[in-house]
């Protein structure tokens, strides 16, 4: 099943976004004005069953079926040594992920999700983005819906993720691309490159801007011009989530990233979006920003591979349990105020 | 079981402080270099797992039982309107934990965590302390037993929160008392007084702090003179986990109050101790500088009945998942750098 059978269909679908149920929403707000607690005291956990509510279309929302879904690509930038990891690693990890060794793994057991891994085409890396797309539209239209794909209309929550030897150079690019301002502020160590690895990664994604100056700037085109596959497949992700109605935990920034190009065509994309965390990765706190969004956790972690949202995936479960499980003051019998 | 048989044990205890396992420290912090992901990028997810191998005594620490303890008193300080909510309501959220209908109730389940609440002589509140101090020794001796009796040895975590109209007073009483400075910067709305509810809380600290001001600056009789039983209780938690050998996390500014006076008399107090989260009340945030504890979490979370570290508790076992769980660079045949 082809979710989006078009480039036109991908563009379609950004233009015209669902909206959540504010009645269910409204109807959450009243229940937490009522539960056994000073008004506003469970903070964000109040938001988040708000926002969840909103999204599910029930004043009381629950998580049964979660899923985190961690997709892997290969990068053709790799060639100007921007990672400090060779390319194989990307194939290792996946093979690590199979065999339950990762960390996502044991993240995404404890916060009880269903873990899903999606090995986009690893033997043949995209083109290297400063002198050619990084993808023809056919390839980063299939990379969308691969995407799409994992996105069940019955999951209550999706957790998305990446890894790819080389791809925080992609995800600046993709930043720099869609928002104004220079390369310099989007780029950091990624995986652990030292001050002269930053300083390349900067010039590479500057000959890359350049080269594709030209272009249309729409997400598509931003997407496979400077992306890669597992960002695009994130794009996908995030797009088919919001026609169903399902909440999206975003990783750090290289998953964040792939909202950039969308945030720029249409800013209400990170609508059914929580930020999971904020990366240690100096671009991933002005990306939420410029998206709105305010990170659940803070924890300088900067795995990737879906690791912190994972984490955050607790964090709403925590929410959602509170606010389906607690009394109410009527139903406790305790008084509300003096 | 008495842990505490006088004031002068307490003392003692709190003069000798056990400390970590350094080697099994030593140990996890190996681990974390092998495991497959690049070197520090889970972040505070390493410090925990490192930390609690220091505390546990082995290099792969287990999370098997963990105890949330939530300590309930009534505060004669309240006839001077420093609440909201009438005392009653203390009794009231008892009942509530006693039914499941709690913020806590549903937060320990989410967490795995076992909840046992303290009750502590409710219809016996404690004195006026503007005029007396709050507990005789007696009393406040037995707060801390009856608090260190919560501590079984084979826990592997401890979660400690309280309940208690009229406590942030108390609270706020003890950072000042405790540590140089003034009174206002401790005093916030806690569960929602207005500003001038904020200047009577200030104008009652200062009454207490004239009244006690020649007496003894030992912990015991800064928790016995300005305290209360619940805050008292979890003093005697804190110091009987030390004991033990028991991690300790601590919720918001109340709870944390508990360890000022212990940690003026002896700063390595906190070393047992993580800061679940920072409270939106004001004093929080100065008092984890003054103890160098860093939160984890950050959700403007303010309701106190341990909700924030029960909901930080999550955080643990995903730091101990990964940790235990994660491949090695070699088991997983994964190339560690280029």
């Amino acid at each position: 099943m082809t979710s989006f059978a078009s480039v036109h269909a991908f563009e379609a679908a950004l233009a015209n976004l669902r909206d959540p149920d504010a009645g269910a929403a409204a109807d959450a707000r009243v229940r937490q004005g009522e539960l056994t607690k000073p008004a506003g005291s469970l903070g964000r956990l109040e938001d988040l069953a708000i926002f969840f509510a909103g999204w599910q279309g029930k004043a009381r929302p629950q998580i049964a079926r979660a899923r985190a879904a961690i997709f892997a690509g290969n990068h053709g930038v790799t060639v100007h040594g921007v990672s400090a990891f060779p390319p194989s690693v990307t194939a290792q990890m996946v093979a690590n992920f199979a065999n339950g060794g990762a960390a996502i793994n044991a993240l995404s057991g404890a916060a009880g999700l269903e873990l899903t891994v999606v090995a986009l085409d690893l033997d043949r890396p995209t083109a290297d983005f400063t002198v050619a797309a990084a993808m023809s539209e056919a390839d980063c239209l299939d990379a969308l819906n691969r995407g799409a794909a994992v996105v069940d209309a019955d999951l209550d929550l999706i957790v998305l993720g990446e890894m790819g030897i080389g791809n925080s150079t992609a995800a600046a690019a993709l930043c720099a691309r869609s928002f104004a301002g220079g390369v310099a502020g989007w780029v950091g160590p990624g995986t652990g490159v030292d001050g002269h690895g930053v300083a390349r990664k900067i010039e590479v994604i500057e000959r890359a801007l350049a080269f594709h100056i030209d272009a249309p700037r729409s997400a598509f085109e931003t997407l496979r011009r400077v992306g890669g596959r597992e960002i695009a497949a994130i794009a996908g992700a995030i797009a088919r989530a919001r026609q169903l109605g399902v909440p999206v935990l975003l990783d750090g920034f290289i998953c964040t990233s792939a909202i950039a190009p969308l945030a720029a065509e249409n800013p209400a994309i990170a609508g059914h979006c929580i930020a999971g965390h904020c990366s240690a990765e100096p671009g991933h706190t002005r990306l939420l920003d410029l998206l709105g969004l305010v990170p659940l956790l803070s924890l300088d972690m900067r795995l990737g591979e879906g690791s912190g949202a994972a984490v955050a995936a607790n964090i709403v479960r925590s929410a959602l349990a509170a606010h389906d499980q607690m009394a109410t003051f009527a139903e406790a019998q305790v008084s509300a105020s003096l």
